[in-house]
């Protein structure tokens, strides 16, 4: 396994790569690897001939208020996961290289799908993640691009970007991977106090229990919703960001639950915001 | 030469030319094409295996007010043109595949390089141009892009995009062919009446005006404005819309000329909106 660090040697290897008819995949993350990320770097090792993971805190998703510099970073602990894992390459550029002075052209995806959940409360951050992807897409070529379930709205997105801009690249959704208590892996796990990683099991619970009372025949957005509020509410630490009902085809909200009905929340435990969802078909 | 009306096609039909390493040139235009874009296409012909001359009245990049409806099209024209030139391929794609329900990702360029000369009265017209041409570089692949530089704002903006995006294409400036007396071509010019085309050549005039006495040593931006001001409106049925002198290289207002700096003018004459300009150097 090798790490690139450099944009030119990057291309140079993809795109020779390419030429031998070799198939691409690749798994774009901002580091701290998870299970949640080897599980999306395995389908990619079982699928395609080379694997390339990015590892690159991208500071263009970041509001000023956020974590960029404080996001945990472990370059070292990444490469030894991606080389058990069988990865070819990690890609891990410098910011000053992917943004250069002067840097001026952005990717603003979709309003409708960014005007709601995670995109109101933090304005920018899928522009961000749109523009780093068409650099990466780029500068890799990739026939697969993996990603995980868990950031369903950043999956949403990027495949609507990849159809609109007509990228020849699959994407590829991969299911959420938790902890045996059921909270999604997630590198801001790592901010956690003991107690409030005790807290932070609310999120699925939360979800588990609207989706109790779709199977027990409940229809009504608004009931799910307040006992998914209701759950979330009662645990101290936890404070609601959202919980919406939405269609997840057009990401605009239902009043009652139906085919691909997504129940997303985001909930802050302390400090740290995190995110779960599950998509309900009746 | 074959025209080409689907995106699935002429993607399938690039990838194989590329899987051959052949080098792939392409003139992306709106058709109705002028011996302007055929100096393009004959560059592209002499230096690349393969030429592709996209013909696409792109949408996005009119505002509401504009003429797209009205754009002049004659495809079977362009055709010709194109077949006399050696081209291989036209790329004519309908606007609804390009274009699709539910379409929503834009690309949206430098604001510094965006809200000055053209980008002041038509808003979104250069994110209109960097989206089709997202689209477009995807599609086709190409080495090496061709854009005149009569559109000088559009070729500074899309050289920055693709830098910005690592697109692994080379945008390639040719120079702006113009008629006996000096109009630059333009798909625009067969809009004017026999008169307005006659008061057209005060464009080019009232430059040329302007480099002169800069060739007798002024350098004062303000004296070389006001004389092209002043001999465009001389003439009767011409109104500036804008008359600028700035830094090529950053697209700022310069007091005075120097090295590359961009004289840049847009004119109605009539209902007709025309642009020139020329770079000094000092």
């Amino acid at each position: 396994m090798k790490i690139i660090r450099t944009i030119d040697e990057m291309k140079s290897i993809c795109f020779s790569h390419k030429s031998q008819n070799k198939k691409i995949g690749m798994v774009p993350t901002m580091g701290f690897l998870h299970e949640g990320h080897e599980s999306l770097i395995k389908n990619a090792r079982d699928n395609n001939d080379i694997v390339v993971v990015s590892v690159f805190v991208n500071p263009s998703q970041f509001g000023p208020d956020e974590d960029y510099d404080n996001y945990p970073r472990d370059l070292q602990r990444d490469s030894e996961i991606c080389r058990k894992l069988g990865v070819d390459y990690v890609f891990h550029p410098d910011a000053k290289e992917m943004y250069p002075e002067g840097y001026s052209t952005f990717v603003v995806p979709s309003e409708r799908m960014t005007n709601i959940l995670c995109g109101v409360t933090r304005p920018g951050h899928f522009r961000g993640v749109c523009t780093i992807l068409t650099k990466l897409f780029n500068i890799v070529a990739p026939d697969n691009a993996y990603f995980g379930k868990k950031d369903i709205q950043q999956l949403a997105i990027v495949k609507r970007m990849v159809k609109d801009f007509n990228f020849g690249i699959n994407i590829i959704g991969c299911p959420i991977i938790r902890e045996e208590d059921g909270l999604a892996k997630s590198s801001r796990n790592s901010y956690l106090s003991e107690k409030e990683r005790k807290s932070a099991t609310v999120l699925r619970k939360s979800i588990l229990k609207g989706i109790d009372i779709v199977k027990e025949g409940e229809r009504k957005s608004k009931a799910i919703r307040d006992i998914i509020c209701e759950t979330i509410e009662a645990e101290e630490t936890a404070r609601i960001d959202y919980v919406e009902i939405l269609d997840f085809d057009t990401f605009d909200r239902v009043e009652e639950v139906s085919k691909n009905t997504l129940i997303a929340i985001a909930v802050y435990i302390g400090n740290t915001r995190l995110i779960d969802n599950e998509i309900v078909s009746i």
